[in-house]
């Protein structure tokens, strides 16, 4: 028997028959003597719309007012699927952030979980109830509703599994799992079995939207082992967690890496499309230039990305590339021009058509050549780098975008993981 | 400066634009310097959304689950209205049931309020906080949202009026007032200018469907002065409540009998169509039978309402004739089908072409010949009485329903209620 965490995302429970499907999956669980909490997003597109209610009610709208507009959207999914378990004679009911009670921060929208008081909650698991928990949402300081931010519904989920002790937290998504880069791309991708949270991390924070960065953050902080599944299975035909061992269990299961008995060097390949490029022409080659040209965007809330400064040539001046989001690239852009005068460029230069792939594995660690491999790989194949980044586990390179697909597959071989 | 609770129902809160329009009347009011609680309903069509929702996820639902499902509709428009009246510059803020709390019994999807602990809600408002209040909702002693049925929001208004001490309760809805009968059907009706509780509560019950019932109930026992308004009329043309007196405002006031001045004998005529008449033949005329008849309807929650017994002809059996809400017709007929052996009853008629006409004032408690004079008025146009109920401020006479109109109409003309 195991106490799980299951969590479905908005598309999981948009109507009624995917909510029917979702109390099927939570049946073969309960069938099967374990314990269950879950955790539900609001059904596909009911956010957007409240969105755009409180958008139209006013264009500056008081934050706390706008959580509690959206958090109405997981009361609904939590009160229907409580309903729907019910009618296939499991006993359950709903739970609202403020019922358990999820205790946050006072930051409205984008709030952090500070403590769950999970006494009442974890009772009523043990006497054999489901709890069916409305997703990213919690109460503050001052008792008002908080939300934790889009995609929020996965902290909550890993919050409750590490408050509760959970042995497992499987999110349920559209996807079956992590895989190695995105199938699209390369046909031969394979799922990976396990991936270490860090790994996780890079993958989640470079483009593979399966899970929140926070929600792994906080796996990674608790040791709360998530797995990545999806409620598009066959509800019956799938093993249910626990005594079989959860290895047949299908999906990727993120853990510590000390759980991962075969380590691969690179775990997977991801890539970022969303990035533009900007290049200062003829920057003065001098102390303190980077902080004129890098405070502005701090100033306006751009995240700037990779950097990358050319030794000058002449000794005085120089040309600065770095990237940002593709969203923030007009605004980073004006920002620059009017500071010209106070930065001192004789030009800026900007570029949408860019992507950024990147190799990641905690494997590189201990591993000598890994980089050295990838550039001569993309090289042979032509491609030109633009900009380098680098972490512990993980090289990031800037190239042009026509050659994304072409530098995804040749890395994705390169470091054996295309599938027999 | 006057404490003013508003309430607006859900086809004042459809849309933005008539949220917007809700704030424009709110922000007639604050302008004015008077303090303001605002209770609303959810947008019209969201709680049959709900509603339809819970439906569909089981045919059997768990009440508990249905009030925290139809709750967010409430919710939702309390957030926007909020967000609606900051954007014009009014301080305000949401405040749902278990935050004020409104704390209620155990019985969910019709839960009474039980006490409203307002301290901290009048705290914010004498401060010159705006509180937008969502209406239908409560917290129950288990800390589970429960509803107070359809037209809760209502109730919710005038026990917040109660619960304040406020000045004057306003119901905002798309009449502009209560009416001496029918418009429709009488074109020469007029607005009523003030209606004793006892007078509204059987106008309301009776089928002029501009308040609900429980809200009046309430509204008399504390003693709150409520008052029937349109949310139709402009915002800015209308007069604020306060010092110019409360004469001006428009709308029907509905208050305690002895404030109204000029009480005309009867106040209004009113007419319910959804009723259904049963005859049953042959019953034996001895002592017990009633019972033997009522028993099982009562059992069965039919609320049967007229009854008539003639005196026997031979002293052993009789015709009882009595009539029951028309949609409880099928059932009430097969609960006295199959309690036919018991009652003993030689044939049973039923008929649905039928309609209550009554007039209705607390007048008629100083006045005699009230009812002479409608018997006659009604025979004089050759309609026949069927059955005839009466109580010390109301007498309610069955007839065909094909004389509704002239029934109506002869008896507006008779107590003088025909606009000039």
């Amino acid at each position: 028997m195991a106490l799980l965490v299951m969590k479905f995302g908005g598309t999981s429970v948009a109507d009624l028959d995917r909510i029917r499907n979702v109390a099927m999956h939570v049946k073969r669980e309960v069938d099967a003597g374990n314990r269950c909490a879950v955790v539900v997003s609001a059904m596909a597109g009911q956010t957007n719309q409240l969105v755009e209610w409180t958008r139209g009610a006013s264009s500056i709208h008081d934050a706390r007012e706008y959580d509690a507009v959206l958090a109405s959207g997981e009361q609904v999914t939590s009160g229907l699927l409580a309903i729907t378990l019910q009618s296939l004679g499991i006993t359950a009911r709903s739970w609202l952030g403020w019922q358990i009670p999820i205790r946050t921060n006072n930051d409205h929208g984008i709030a952090r979980i500070e403590a769950i008081e999970a006494g009442n909650l974890r009772e009523r698991i043990n006497d054999g109830e489901v709890a069916v928990i409305a997703g990213f949402q919690g109460i503050g300081p001052n008792g008002r509703i908080t939300t934790l931010g889009r995609g929020g519904s996965d902290t909550s989920a890993v919050a409750i599994a590490a408050a509760l002790g959970a042995d497992c937290c499987d999110i349920y998504t559209d996807v079956d799992g992590v895989y190695t880069t995105d199938p699209r791309i390369v046909p031969k991708s394979q799922r990976i079995d396990k991936i270490a949270y860090e790994e996780m991390l890079e993958m989640a924070s470079l483009g593979a939207k399966v899970l929140q960065t926070r929600s792994v953050e906080m796996a990674m902080v608790h040791r709360v082992s998530v797995r990545v599944r999806s409620s598009f299975d066959d509800p019956d035909s799938c093993p249910a967690v626990g005594s079989a061992g959860s290895a047949i269990v299908p999906g990727t299961l993120v853990c510590d890496e000390d759980d991962i008995l075969e380590q691969r060097v690179v775990s997977g390949i991801a890539y970022a499309k969303d990035e533009a490029k900007i290049t200062l022409l003829g920057v003065a080659d001098k102390p303190g230039v980077a902080a004129k040209v890098f405070g502005p965007l701090a100033d306006s809330n751009v995240n700037v990305d990779m950097i990358v400064q050319n030794v000058s040539a002449d000794g005085t001046s120089t040309d600065m590339t770095f990237t940002v989001p593709a969203g923030d690239f007009e605004r980073s852009r004006r920002v620059l021009e009017s500071a010209r005068d106070k930065i001192g460029y004789t030009d800026l230069r900007g570029a949408l058509d860019i992507v950024k792939v990147s190799i990641i594995g905690v494997g590189m660690r201990s591993h000598a050549g890994v980089a050295a491999q990838m550039f001569s790989a993309l090289a042979d194949k032509g491609i030109n780098i633009e900009a380098i980044s680098t972490s512990e586990i993980k090289i990031s390179v800037l190239i042009d975008a026509a050659y994304a697909e072409l530098a995804v597959r040749t890395l994705h071989s390169l470091y054996g993981l295309d599938a027999e």
